[in-house]
């Protein structure tokens, strides 16, 4: 018996994940949430999937020792390559942040051309395209890594010529094929946003897995019936942050992204869950 | 008793330490080497002191199950991080790449002031100012963190106009002040050498630790009495390289900086030492 008042579990490589916490936190305003941020073993995108899965393993059972009634796979990477494996795993519901973007792309699509940009990891299992083209066979999908995007962000340059440089070089394929849709497909890229549809153009509608992902997340409490009912009171230990490193630096940027004053942020071992 | 023909243990976050490899081969032919690069946990660099010292000792008992007669860290981050404990827990000799960058930036300066660029960790840690300053304590040491060559210098823009600017905006800090001696204090930064040579200027000196460190390793050898003196033999694993992730994709780079090709790399679970 899931209570409805758990927390629902979050998890990323790092700090990009972080923009899904936010959407859910919008569009949920109920619902506790326990975030993890495996900064110790950050960036997932280069690694292999194996690693990728066995690190997610051990997430996932951190999160269900915090009483979680479902868990977020807020990562790209870990959702191409762990999701299915988890799912089989575990008895609360689990979703990523894939499945939900590549829903919505099919539905923004006029010309049946989708783009997707991530990290290595992502791209190489062609995830999104299976997806797509589950739901629309015709769907053409070009995938496109741009492993710089996300040591730019880090770095602050959400609005600076070298990102405006780079994001040319890495879109310019896609440009030339004429895809009228854009995959978001790596956590950190929404907060670059500004400058992809830039570059990208007005007909290209940009894909934000985010906020698909925060809405397929409603739905799926409504249908099981887990909607949290009752609103959080003072003390209840709302939102909670767990970090397997260096969690100070992690609230400085944390804050940069969520605006509600993260407090605190608590470091973990998480090799041994 | 140590036996002159084990091989010397060589370790990295991931890739870049094999700039250093490659000097200890060049400049040491006779040695074995056995190379471990943790390319699970890659990179270390915006790591915390706990988590990267926690990693380097789990390292160093894998490298001395394979039975090394010295060990390089070959890693700044882990050097400035780590070295003082590890060598205090182990009975071989251990070396870093810091302090012999350090000595011979002292001995290359004469205005005094040395510029040491490096990851955040490495320049939060000071160590390059506390082992010049041992040295010269008159020498001003002036430190600046540069997160975003190592991402640049994977993605292949070894020469490239954004490497070139991303540089300007890091040294610029390093001209005006007016030193005559820049440290490359992280593995990855000699393959950018002539970028920031280039920036940098003829008056300054590029100071590459890499170099260094192999000639202390001869030194120390000689006087421990532990070089080896027999060539090694067809058939005797002269370099093995060992990975925590992605041997392939390690093999890979690994070629574009060794160029004695390396056939292959095995991944082990590190976290198991």
């Amino acid at each position: 018996m899931i209570s409805k008042s758990a927390p629902i579990g979050v998890f990323d490589s790092g700090v990009g994940g972080l923009t899904v916490a936010r959407e859910i936190m919008r569009q949920l305003p109920n619902e506790k949430v326990v975030y993890f941020g495996d900064t110790a073993r950050v960036p997932y995108g280069n690694k292999s999937k194996e690693t990728v899965t066995r690190y997610s393993r051990q997430i996932v059972r951190f999160l269900l020792s915090q009483g979680v009634k479902t868990i977020v796979i807020a990562c790209n990477t870990a959702s191409a390559y762990a999701l299915d494996e988890i799912e089989k795993e575990v008895d609360i519901p689990v979703i990523g942040v894939v499945k939900p973007g590549a829903a919505v792309a099919v539905q923004a699509t006029s010309n049946g051309k989708i783009g997707v940009i991530a990290t290595e990891g992502t791209i190489g299992s062609k995830i999104y395209s299976r997806y797509i083209n589950e739901i629309d066979p015709l769907a053409s999908v070009v995938g496109k890594a741009c492993p710089l995007f996300v040591p730019l962000v880090e770095e602050g340059l959400w609005q600076d010529p070298v990102t405006d440089e780079i994001a040319k070089r890495y879109l310019t394929e896609l440009i030339d094929i004429g895809i009228d849709t854009l995959i978001l497909g790596c956590t950190h890229y929404p907060l670059i946003r500004s400058t992809l549809g830039r570059i990208m153009g007005e007909g290209v509608t940009l894909v934000n897995p985010a906020y698909e992902t925060a809405r397929e997340l409603k739905e799926l409490l409504e249908r099981e019936d887990l909607l949290n009912s009752e609103e959080a009171k003072l003390g209840d230990n709302k939102y909670r942050f767990f970090v397997s490193d260096a969690a100070e630096k992690f609230k400085g940027f944390a804050n940069s992204i969520i605006k509600y004053g993260i407090l605190s942020a608590k470091t973990i071992k998480i090799e041994e869950y």
